[in-house]
């Protein structure tokens, strides 16, 4: 079974990824899970150990490593064909829109932070976070409409949700202003189950890494923090 | 055969990573090519008339659009497995590779622009640019020992050559300093006929972008321009 290398639930974005896909697929893998300790450089020279860019999540099989969210769901994806939707055109799709979200949305990973625990009250929207926010929504609305639902790519989970799953928390923290089906989407994300997990585990850990609290404030205000002390 | 939608050879990076591929292994397609015509923004624009991110590269293949670099080499693979390395080790470590270029070395891409047709005295390596160009020789260095080369992951050009393609075109711009093993990468990969075909064509583009020149030289001063006037 393979070890999945990621950090803290509560911060760690691109770890939820494999996480949630995995355990909503139910393919097995061992968490193993190693905190960010002293910002992100000190973090990065720890994870070397088992991460070969010293990034999570890493997915570590007998000899291989795959280093990084994208090529974990590819590796995974070898031996467990559900994690695309079956459908070619669904398939293709669903692999841009999370190309799409691996390389882009840049304003809305930077202004808001993923700390699930939290609940921020946004000064202002940005430009550039209203435009991203513009795309995600379209896209949204548009996978949803076009292979029919409930999910983004079908009526299956598939690693197009995993991929968005931690916009999903972003939305919550930030209160991010959407279209109704988007809402719906959303709402509909967080009553998974591996969702629930994940945040209930989030809500648990006690560590606190300054940087990224401070990221999260930057252009907001701390309406309410759910995290156990 | 599909419609590969590309901007200008001189500049569009993320082009040539499936154009590159596709003509290597010699996988028929249809070269669009649309040039970025007034800034990224007017640009993105009019290329939403093909691609849906309004993002290059956008390959079309009847109904369905496949609207980015990563996602279409997959969609191509599913057809050529080729694509990929034949082993497992080495297609997962080329899987990973490529998914860090198509996150990371953001200093690299930001400080070192792709274009193809000057060549570029820096006037320091930053801090930032120094640690990416030593990821990206520790990563070269360690795909072709371990693969044996002369290609990153084995005796094949795949998938991953082309991904950092750009980056040897912004080596040979910006003189960037690599060991002896990447130096010798570079130059193997820049005498590929594919390489050479996209090199003439960028020299003999007589479009320029102000910006994009501009952010060329926004480190260094210019020492050669190869392209027609």
């Amino acid at each position: 079974m393979p070890d999945l290398y990621i950090a803290n639930k509560n911060y760690s974005s691109w770890s939820l990824r494999p996480w949630v896909l995995m355990q909503t697929l139910d393919i097995p893998f061992n968490e193993q899970l190693v905190p960010f300790r002293g910002g992100l450089g000190a973090s990065r020279e720890a994870f070397t150990r088992f991460s070969p860019s010293g990034l999570v999540p890493c997915l570590v099989d007998g000899d291989i490593a795959v280093w990084d969210s994208l090529a974990i769901i590819e590796y995974v994806a070898e031996q467990h064909p559900q994690v695309w939707p079956k459908d070619k055109v669904a398939r293709a799709w669903a692999r841009s829109a999370c190309a799409e979200m691996h390389s882009g949305f840049t304003t809305l990973r930077d202004e808001c932070s993923m700390n699930c625990g939290v609940r921020v009250a946004l000064d202002r929207v940005s430009a550039g976070l209203s435009s991203d926010i513009e795309r995600l929504d379209a896209r949204w609305q548009e996978g949803v409409a076009r292979f029919s639902g409930p999910f983004l790519a079908g009526n299956e989970f598939t690693a197009v949700d995993a991929f968005y799953a931690p916009v999903v928390f972003r939305v919550q923290t930030f209160g991010l202003p959407l279209s109704e089906v988007s809402r719906a989407y959303v709402k509909r994300m967080l009553a998974l189950p591996a969702m629930q997990a994940w945040y209930q585990a989030a809500l648990e850990e006690t560590w606190r890494e300054p940087a990224h609290e401070a990221d999260t404030l930057q252009h907001g205000t701390l309406t309410a923090d759910y995290r156990n002390a």
